[in-house]
């Protein structure tokens, strides 16, 4: 058991790690950080924090693990300050969507600052369109991946105790470098994000009293924060380019195929996307 | 309340059909019609009809109102046999995701028949990833938009009859020319449907235990039945090319804000996309 949790950024994603780690008792107290009072208040009424500050050293000066939930660009300062404040043990970690850039920019300010805390970076990929502490769930880990993306400075008892960290919340950890993990969101995460959004945008406003299902699931996650993602998507620039090339490719075989009446290949192409997305289940 | 209602094709939506004129007490008694009597045993079974049937004659003789809710492209033949065997005052609508060529095809077939009986178009605007009667729910046309595409020939009658028969088992109809009502479902659901598919087939297998609940969600009607979409995508086939060379277009548009870092440019595209899909609801 954690004696000291420290959540800096408490809104869906940091909010949902107090609340979980409140329920499965994970860590003795929790401190909720961030910038603005409100967002703090409004983070113990839901329960998610015991105490609450706006001032970094005093909210990372006692704790054993800190965890940065905030818009990515930030991570790094965030744990440049955070390290001249902590304890020498103490592990940062954060839950950013992309982990190249956070991963090297969070490595140089450690080893600058020649202080023994460490940070290993990670990204549970759980979450919602939805914002803020009030959409927060203990549940929101439960069964989902986490990908923890340790680097060569890393020693393997902090890359243990993140790992854990996450599995105590629910989480399914799965351990690869920080490129690995830009590569494979920027598929599965980062084009469907740009796919939906361009569905939702290409949608003319006196079509939307009929939409159904289909259009309702497939667009869903164009609704979540568009600076959040606008800076998800700079920062994983290129795998996401990549990954989306390799998406046109696939929507241009399927458009060649119902141009040209090529009912087979057309089936063929169909039956490829159900067999994929029947392998993996609601 | 109609005397005799029979469904022709008791899948999914024909099931759901059944079951919902069952609680809403929409027809004394309600037929089910098909090829296979082992789908038509368990439509029995799941208490979405009173009685089957594989010959068409014994199925419509009596019916007041036939529904039909084949695969597309059986549509117009079905219709055909119906006519012969159907009263003459008896309407027949079905429930296929195209129109334009189903209306035209049926209204030449009646005209040729020189018979009473009218067919007006109609498509309900729900459904599933899931197929068979074992997914049908009596609430599956709850609040949801149900398109009616009447023809010049039809009578004022046979459309309110057809409009009245989707409201009593909870639909919202829209009337609109079969013209228009492929128009707006190219953009609202085939359009979808393909990028889905792309979207699935586009992500490598060892990817697939990382998922979240974006790429679920925007991929989970590609599990659909592929040989129904091939039929609907290429029976729509010039408004789907339309609707899909704009989805491209926006596409390029963000993915050159990306590639060429026009922040600004990128983040005013992900909000309009967002505005877009916040305007709906879940």
């Amino acid at each position: 058991m954690i004696s000291q949790l420290c959540i800096v950024g408490v809104g869906l994603i940091g909010g949902s790690i107090g609340l979980a780690a409140r329920k499965f008792k994970v860590a003795k107290s929790i401190v909720g950080m961030g910038r603005r009072l409100e967002t703090l208040e409004n983070a113990v009424r839901a329960g998610a924090v015991d105490r609450i500050t706006t001032e970094i050293a005093d909210g990372v000066r006692e704790a054993d693990v800190v965890v940065v939930c905030t818009p990515v660009e930030l991570i790094p300062e965030y744990v440049a300050e955070i390290a001249q404040h902590a304890k020498a043990d103490c592990v940062i970690t954060d839950a950013g969507s992309t982990k190249t850039r956070i991963v090297q920019e969070c490595m140089a300010i450690l080893k600058k600052a020649k202080h023994g805390c460490e940070f290993v970076g990670s990204h549970p990929m759980a979450g919602s369109e939805k914002n803020g502490v009030d959409h927060a769930r203990a549940e929101l880990f439960q069964g989902r991946p986490v990908i923890v993306t340790p680097s060569k400075s890393n020693s393997t008892r902090s890359i243990n105790q993140v790992s854990q960290f996450w599995q105590s919340l629910g989480g399914k950890v799965s351990v690869m470098s920080a490129r690995e993990h830009d590569q494979a969101v920027a598929v599965i995460s980062h084009v469907p994000h740009v796919v939906a959004t361009a569905l939702a945008a290409s949608t003319d406003n006196e079509l939307l009293t009929l939409v159904a299902g289909g259009w309702l699931d497939t667009t869903r996650i164009a609704a979540a924060d568009a600076e959040l993602w606008r800076q998800i998507l700079e920062d994983n620039q290129g795998h996401v380019l990549k990954a989306l090339a390799r998406f046109e490719k696939v929507l241009s075989s399927i458009r060649a195929a119902l141009e040209e009446q090529q009912s087979a290949k057309l089936l063929r192409l169909l039956a490829a996307g159900k067999r994929t997305r029947d392998s993996v289940g609601s």
